[in-house]
């Protein structure tokens, strides 16, 4: 197909097809002319999953990049890919991470690690995102979240689970449904499931207050 | 105290501290000469929340402003807190809501709370940041998250069953402990459980594939 018809179908506009095909996010087609290239489905597909990796994920256009990168790589794993999605996600960190504090926070992380018996890799971003969320959480005073920390890491690992349950169940579409449904769930399911557990708060705050709308606080 | 000790005992430099105030954010000290103004500890604790909520919760200091309002205002109930507090951590929409897939999903969106049962309001942000979601995988085929969502739906349910028993189990510090503990809760939990399932995730994957880094996919 023309690129009139690529970015109809997709709903993104030509110009942009162009720049991402610039920052090296979109193959080029194939020249049929001096001005003229030839698009398809594969394009098709690939624009969704950009739009929905810049867009939903809220990517950079280089966190996207190596995402990408990795998907059209035929030597990553899976397991490998993973790794990139969660590199990609993670945001970039905003936290002294010299401070005695912060690295006390870190030793916590690697402990619980340790205790919930997870295999990971020592600068998985996810131990690091744990440091910054157990020093912030240290320095305001409000440590019950932390007294029931293996908890909420139960119910992570139950939903991890799941996750993978249903990644793996891509594997009849070959590789390339497959690395695609590990980008996706990472970066989609995060946001997917926030706003499931905000509703249930709601829901659940609701319950506790009686739905008063006044005040429900002494 | 005297601003420099401020300064020195929460880390937050001299120039962001006036900053925060010029903002609305932080309030000024009570003036004890033309150039001189005196501290207490609830500014030290003020300055504490204004960083987790800007550097871990990423919030804008729009975002800051609305929530800390909240926080300060003796109206307001810790339901509606919550409301705010969703609000300020919703990513602002980023497609288009007017497509009739996006009507879609949001009609999906809301089926889905009724199936749960779950009180909310029709406008919470949750339900549209649902949408979003549904109407990304939608758009890329990958419906297998979509047809186990009530699993996840369920999950979400226990995990705010927790949160809002840790929220209310600050109560006896009084409404300034609980109204912070929702805020608290809702920005830095979410950050916090991401990291706990991506760590989960990994531990998964390395079971599955054991651990190989080559390919693992056929």
């Amino acid at each position: 197909m023309r690129i009139g018809e690529l970015s109809r179908t997709t709903g993104v506009a030509i110009p942009t097809i162009k720049y991402y095909q610039r920052e090296g996010l979109l193959p080029a087609g194939t020249a049929t002319g001096p001005n003229q290239a030839d698009y398809t489905e594969a394009h098709q597909r690939r624009l969704r999953l950009i739009r929905a990796l810049l867009e939903v994920g809220n990517l950079s256009i280089a966190g996207a990049r190596d995402v990408l990168r990795t998907v059209d790589d035929p030597e990553a794993s899976g397991h490998a890919l993973l790794g990139v999605a969660h590199r990609a996600v993670s945001p970039a960190p905003r936290l002294s991470r010299s401070s005695p504090e912060w690295q006390a926070a870190q030793a916590e992380a690697a402990e619980l690690v340790k205790r919930q018996g997870w295999q990971v890799e020592a600068d998985a971003p996810g131990v690091a995102a744990l440091a910054d969320g157990i020093a912030a959480l240290r320095a305001l005073g409000h440590t019950e979240f932390l007294l029931r920390i293996d908890e909420y890491a139960g119910m992570a690992a139950t939903l991890a689970r799941l996750d993978l349950e249903l990644v793996l169940s891509q594997a009849p579409e070959g590789r390339g449904g497959l690395v695609e449904a590990v980008v996706v769930g990472t970066v989609l399911g995060e946001g997917l499931f926030a706003a499931l557990r905000r509703l249930a708060q709601e829901d659940a705050s609701f319950a506790a207050t009686g739905g008063r709308s006044g005040p429900a606080i002494p």
